[in-house]
């Protein structure tokens, strides 16, 4: 090809951004799994080093010549070099916007941010974590500044995590579920004992759900040869590559559901990443795409397929031999119903499928409002539980059950909450149409989860980033994202639980 | 200052350096303690790419100008500046003979290496390991070529570690080690059942040992506010800096010396590295000192510390209380026999004071030979059989207990086993100059470990590189380094024990 020295060239400058952020990736899994306290101050600097080393090359003048070069030839580029530098040249207007220092400091900031927040959760202190909340959103309204966005502010942030959708057709979204789920919602609040999950509330053993987590993701597919299951404050996904794929849950004596499909969900993210394609791991592009896409990997594993009653049917009696003196009494359909209870909770991560969404949009409501300076950090605690009550009904009995329950706003991850409704909606979308071409509820019980894993591995895993999240769920569904199918699921699955 | 701007650029990239040394350094733990299988050759990678980024600043030209122009000038430097440069300097000498693509094949190499010899020493199947073995004696007998040597190819890999010393000397030292232990040990032999320590041999819950272990490392002084003790498949020490000091070391069933000794032993590493000055902590000269600097602080810790009657007055109580079924009814003067027991046995790092510097004098006739070329790889099995025969009158009953015991020669180690035995040299002479100043054996007794530790920091720790390893010596004990003491107390010691 005429310009193979311009694409070797920056295929060996994305090379180093790539082992740059292989470094930073193990740094931040370690602080988040192991690092002794007084080494974080250290951790965050070198954290910040790397990032800067990665903007240095995406900024670079001959790097940047390069990239429009190829640009300007790009149909002579097979698909996926096509791809890589299309993405690249989006990384580079994102970036260039903002100035090298600031951005450094940010992420040196965030680094250390989600150590205090940690320690702030710990110890159900607010104004520890306060100082560092609002150097990032201050930070993130002079982002979406420098990034530039048409109609909303909040539009800049959505936006680098699920490409060009806005405020306008979130509200949309979220109206949407609002008008046809609120009503159910308050009907059940009113038989609220009709299902009971206390069961779920006995002592279990940390050792052995620590067992059982490791059963169920190797039973759903997660390969540990080429990944590995840990502990941390916030459950959460990693991936190094697609043969170094880690990911946490958290245990707690006595909540059986915290564990068990906080390793579910993880489960769902690793596999995906686990299934990249080979042409591409060792790209760019070779790693999951959209929130919204990994997300409904996700869901799809830890609300459609394991809050399934034939999902249990072949393993519901390894459970109850794990944990005989809870659950050796109980049949199963006791326990399907004790895992969907719905009811109008503290926390997000906890919340049942139906409630969830409104723990989003609490989230989405207080991000916009922040970002455009309606309200102050400072008022959050407050606003929190207002909204909470507002929504759901229900005031946490603390902060650290209230606005300092997710990493997320430590993390930067302002825009990001959306993306999980989204993927709800998406699940359901792949979930319907996985089910005009397989057998679902029969391959639930009879336990053959890898054909499961095949289906989404062809549809979905193998594209990587190689496709856009609308192209993925053409692919995977013949439609464009819409929440028709996620409504319908949970109606449909509610009103049949509470008899409504 | 004129050179100023000098200073701080070539400071700048020494800056570089250290975040590349850090992001190896993490990859390294992660690889050691818990990486899964599959992701180890991505890892290796990665590492290749930082000690190419390392040697590409070394090498540069602008920032030998910049060396060159300080040490023309380095009168003008403050003391820890001027250091830092000389140092500097040496590394570039060293590394410059080196072609870049070697020196990046060879630490990806190294890295591979260590995780094929932990699978074959596992599966005590010595030819998994051997292709690497080779590759990598190979690229040592290169490497002395390219370094340069006066009398010995053997004192270019020595010099990495002790710098100065030579296959003359070491000749001399062991030596008389030889021609003054040998004696002691075949009457010893003789004696062989006057000591039994079947009662470390006894089932010692895994669980407990940790708990114990977490326990001593403390009591000695270890910060777990900065610090980790961790499980690997050979214990060792990794400081990332003062703030962040790692430690391995492992557990197994039948033997409580092993567990209880390898954590005290990377205790008396990792203490020093805690100790570090604040001056120097975030410079290329906070870290310890040379290879026989560093193993007299563990040695002295592991054998003249805690093999001491004394040292366990105050807490082999605690021990007994961990250990009740084994140890109840065990008085400690059985219990310190025990501990001393001299057996001409297997594994070096299980080895007692006696016996132990036989074990590095079987290694360093090995690796010289293996350099010179007199004996070649593929014999290594037999003739490390042959070899512990003539010198421990004992023949491994596997290659796993015998020639793949070490993870030295996988981490490309040549010339490090010497500073075993010099390192136990300097700390008898360390401990005899403390005894003239402390009260040693009452402060053990009390309990008050962190006496020691205090001198120790203010005698050796606090000057991390700041100082040459002759001239620490000559601090701490008014002396140059010798092996008279450490016979003395060999001698002493086990004369009395075995009563000869």
């Amino acid at each position: 090809m005429k310009y193979q020295k311009t694409l070797d060239h920056v295929i060996n400058e994305l090379e180093k951004i790539s082992n740059y952020n292989y470094a930073s990736s193990i740094i931040y899994w370690d602080l988040e799994t192991e690092a002794p306290k007084e080494g974080i101050e250290k951790a965050s600097q070198v954290l910040g080093f790397y990032s800067g080393e990665s903007y240095r090359i995406l900024t670079d003048l001959e790097f940047n010549k390069n990239i429009d070069l190829l640009l300007e030839n790009i149909d002579l580029l097979d698909p996926i070099n096509k791809k890589i530098i299309i993405e690249t040249k989006k990384d580079i207007e994102n970036i260039k916007k903002i100035p090298l220092n600031e951005y450094k400091e940010y992420n040196e900031l965030l680094s250390k941010a989600q150590s205090i927040w940690a320690e702030a959760r710990e110890k159900n202190n607010f104004s520890l974590f306060l100082p560092y909340l609002k150097k990032i959103i201050t930070y993130k309204q002079k982002y979406v500044n420098y990034k530039g966005y048409n109609e909303h502010p909040y539009d800049a942030l959505l936006d680098d995590y699920e490409p060009g959708i806005t405020v306008k057709q979130l509200d949309i979204f979220f109206d949407n579920l609002k008008n046809r789920l609120v009503p159910l919602i308050l009907k059940i609040n009113k038989k609220k004992n009709f299902i009971s999950n206390d069961i779920l509330k006995l002592d279990y053993p940390i050792e052995k759900q620590k067992e059982f987590s490791i059963f169920i993701a190797k039973y759903l597919g997660f390969d540990f040869k080429r990944g590995l299951l840990r502990e941390s404050t916030h459950p959460f996904s990693m991936s190094l590559n697609k043969y170094d794929v880690r990911m946490t849950t958290r245990y707690f004596l006595n909540d059986l559901q915290s564990s068990l499909f906080g390793t579910i969900h993880e489960s769902g993210h690793s596999i995906y990443e686990q299934n990249i394609g080979e042409d591409i791991c060792n790209t760019r592009l070779g790693g999951g795409n959209s929130m919204g896409i990994h997300e409904s990997q996700s869901r799809l594993y830890e609300n459609l397929i394991a809050r399934s009653m034939e999902f249990w049917i072949p393993i519901y009696p390894k459970l109850q031999e794990t944990f005989p003196e809870n659950l050796k009494d109980i049949p199963l359909d006791l326990f399907y119903k004790a895992i969907n209870k719905s009811q109008s909770d503290l926390i997000r991560v906890e919340a049942d499928e139906l409630t969830y969404s409104l723990h989003i949009i609490l989230r989405y409501e207080i991000e916009k409002e922040l970002i455009e300076g309606k309200i102050i950090p400072e008022d959050l605690p407050k606003i929190w539980n207002e909204r909470m009550e507002k929504y759901l009904g229900t005031v946490p009995d603390s902060d650290s059950n209230g606005v300092l329950q997710d990493v997320h706003w430590a993390a930067g991850l302002f825009g990001y909450f959306p993306s999980y409704a989204l993927g709800s909606a998406n699940a359901s979308q792949i979930m319907n149409s996985m089910k005009n071409k397989l057998n679902v509820d029969d391959i639930l019980k009879e336990g053959k989860l890898e054909k499961i894993k095949e289906y989404l591995k062809e549809n979905i895993h193998k594209f990587g980033k190689l496709k856009d999240p609308n192209e993925i769920m053409e692919i995977a569904t013949k439609e464009i994202p819409n929440s028709k199918y996620y409504v319908d699921y949970l109606i449909e699955k509610y009103s049949k639980l509470y008899e409504i």
